[in-house]
């Protein structure tokens, strides 16, 4: 006998005929003996209707109350899975985060989970009942609901999972798993086996949807076994798991495409130390969250400074670096017509050819780089927009279908 | 400065722009330098919509759930309301039910208030904030949601007043108080500015769906000053008040029609002690409830049982009744083409002549009369559903317009 921590995303759970899949999915594993936990999203469509609801009482809704709302949509959505699952005889209960109690801090919309209380979900699990967990929310010190950002039920899942010490937490999806390039982009993409918990944070901080980056830290962290599978078929999946010797034989497991990118560009700012700090210092403090920086100096005397942040703040963005820019005597200009192109690996480490051998095939394509960035185990780098789909082909094919690590 | 409690249907707060103008509200008491605190129901729609949902997932969907699931109408509605509060410079905060807290029993779909902690919403008020209450939902002693049934935000509010002492509830609908009957049968119908609470609870339990029951109840028992306004208008309302000596001199204060009746009977029954818990034990059994009840002997020895109870029941009911008919070689037979027409009045407790002068009115009328009961300040008759009109706007002419005390 297991214990099983099984997520279903908003699309799993998109209609009441879905939930009755996902309830006979429940119930095999229950069959089977295992005790299972269930964590739901809202069904899909339902967080951005209540958000749409909160933008038009208010253009900036008070964030306290806007968790009150959206937390109600993994509400709806436990209740209705219990009751299907009682529906057929399988005893279940659901679980909102203040009853669990799944402890959080005050930062709402964003909240950080501190710790969770196993007990009533273990009383639930001894009683022989499915416990069917809203996720997404939590509660603060002083009672107040709180909600874990985009993709927060993958940490209620992760989070639960490691409270419970489970046997697997399995992250149901639309998605069968975790594949090496976008298949929509890229048609020789394939499904991972297996992927580190080190990989994966690096795609999902790359814009790969399949799990919030908190959910990967949560589990690499409590060594929580996490399983990326499809709710739609049987399939086996991706997992997510610690590194091991046998991984380090591939040289690059992902190639992901970056579309919500913008860079603002400050020329000729007087090169004089603090200059990086009084340009980003605004920037920072109006909670802009700022991806890649590069700064140069000319040999005229004075430096360019470009960074990147997401396509939604560059509006907001310019604005302050135009004043910074007035201030200092420089010109500021902002460009949305680019992409990142990034290329994760854990091979990267001890194979020094990665990063030349994809320059040269972006250069081979007449790409030009604008901007680059790496990491241990990863390499991105910003070019233009139009280029971004035959970027990802060319560097999946050299990186990936014809890398051999003795090339 | 006064301590208000405002209490808004579903229909005052059906949108965004209804929620909004409800703000106004708020805002001019707030700003008059009252303390408020507000509770709303459902966005008007909802509490249908989602219990819909639940009866797709099952036939009979686990009450527990249910209320998990209906409980999230109000909290919608409550934070929606803080943040255009907040959004029009108010202090706001939401509460739910388990935030107040509310205690209630744990009879699902229908639970009681038993206790309401009202320190945390007296800390906001202190604050100068106005306190967002989410109607219709508490917390049983477990931790669990409970909703109070149809019409539970009323005694939310109420019970919410009681607690902290209010000066006075105020019940915003989309009527502009209690009518002597239902305008659109009878349109000589008129607002009354006053009610006792004893006949607003006849009222109540006639069908009225201006306040649920046990709001009454509670103003009633905790002395709370009680109005019913239109959130549409400034008009004056209906206040709700313990009885004085001038009430007396108004003979009937009200005259309502209840078309959600049906009728059973059992004809042939051996005329034994016992008989009336046998037909009415499984009844009961099954939570149907029973409204009126005749027995009557004939003469050949055996007795004729008949009892109204609300149509949707009527044939759960028939089918159990048929049962207990072929045990006691009795026959029973089923009329949903009844309806029941009542007066209500203080007045009848010292003028006997009320009942005299209802028979002979429908009389005159041509109306058969099947069935009576009568309460202290009540007099209802079942008679056929066709009559059901004529008979209201017979009596509201014959017993409020043309009535006189001395006659």
């Amino acid at each position: 006998m297991s214990l099983i921590v099984q997520k279903y995303g908003g699309t799993s759970v998109g209609s009441v005929e879905r939930i009755q899949a996902v309830a006979q999915r429940v119930s095999k594993s229950h069959g089977a003996g295992h005790q299972v936990v269930v964590v739901v999203s809202a069904m899909s469509g339902e967080t951005n209707k209540l958000l749409e609801l909160a933008h038009r009482c208010a253009p900036q809704p008070a964030l306290r109350e806007v968790d009150v709302l959206i937390a109600t949509g993994e509400q709806v959505t436990s209740a209705l899975l219990a009751i299907v699952l009682q529906e057929q005889g399988i005893p279940a209960r659901s679980f909102l985060g203040h009853q669990i109690r799944i402890d959080t801090d005050s930062a709402y919309g964003r909240a950080r989970i501190q710790r969770i209380d196993g007990e009533h979900i273990r009383g639930a699990l001894g009683r022989g009942e499915v416990a069917v967990v809203a996720g997404f929310q939590g509660v603060d010190a002083h009672g107040h609901i709180t909600t874990l950002g985009r993709g927060g039920s993958d940490t209620s899942a992760v989070a639960v999972a490691a409270a419970l010490k489970a046997d697997v937490c399995e992250i149901y999806t639309d998605v069968d798993g975790v594949y090496t390039s976008d298949p929509r982009i890229c048609p020789q993409a394939r499904k991972l086996n297996r992927i580190s918990h080190d990989e994966m944070l690096e795609l999902a901080s790359l814009g790969a949807k399949v799990l919030q980056i908190r959910s990967v830290e949560f589990a690499k962290r409590y060594g929580v076994p996490l399983c990326v599978r499809s709710s739609f078929d049987d399939s086996e999946g991706t997992w997510v798991v610690p590194e091991d010797g046998a991984m380090e034989q591939v040289l690059v497991s992902g190639v992901s495409l970056d579309r919500d990118q913008a860079k603002i560009t400050i020329r000729h700012i007087p090169d004089r130390p603090g200059v990086a700090s009084k340009v980003l210092g605004p920037i920072a403090a109006a909670n802009i969250s700022v991806d890649m920086i590069i700064q140069n100096a000319s040999t005229a005397g004075d430096a360019d400074f470009t960074f990147t942040l997401p396509k939604t703040d560059v509006a907001r963005a310019l604005k302050i670096i135009e004043e910074t820019a007035r201030e200092i005597g420089a010109q500021a200009s902002s460009d949305t017509e680019v992409v990142k192109v990034s290329v994760v690996g854990l091979g990267m480490r001890s194979h020094a050819g990665v990063a030349a051998r994809m320059f040269e095939t972006l250069a081979a394509e007449g790409i030009n780089i604008q901007m680059i960035s790496t990491s241990e185990i990863k390499i991105s780098v910003v070019i233009e927009a139009k280029y971004g789909e035959l970027a990802v082909r060319a560097l999946h094919k050299a990186l990936i279908e014809e890398a051999s690590l003795g090339a």
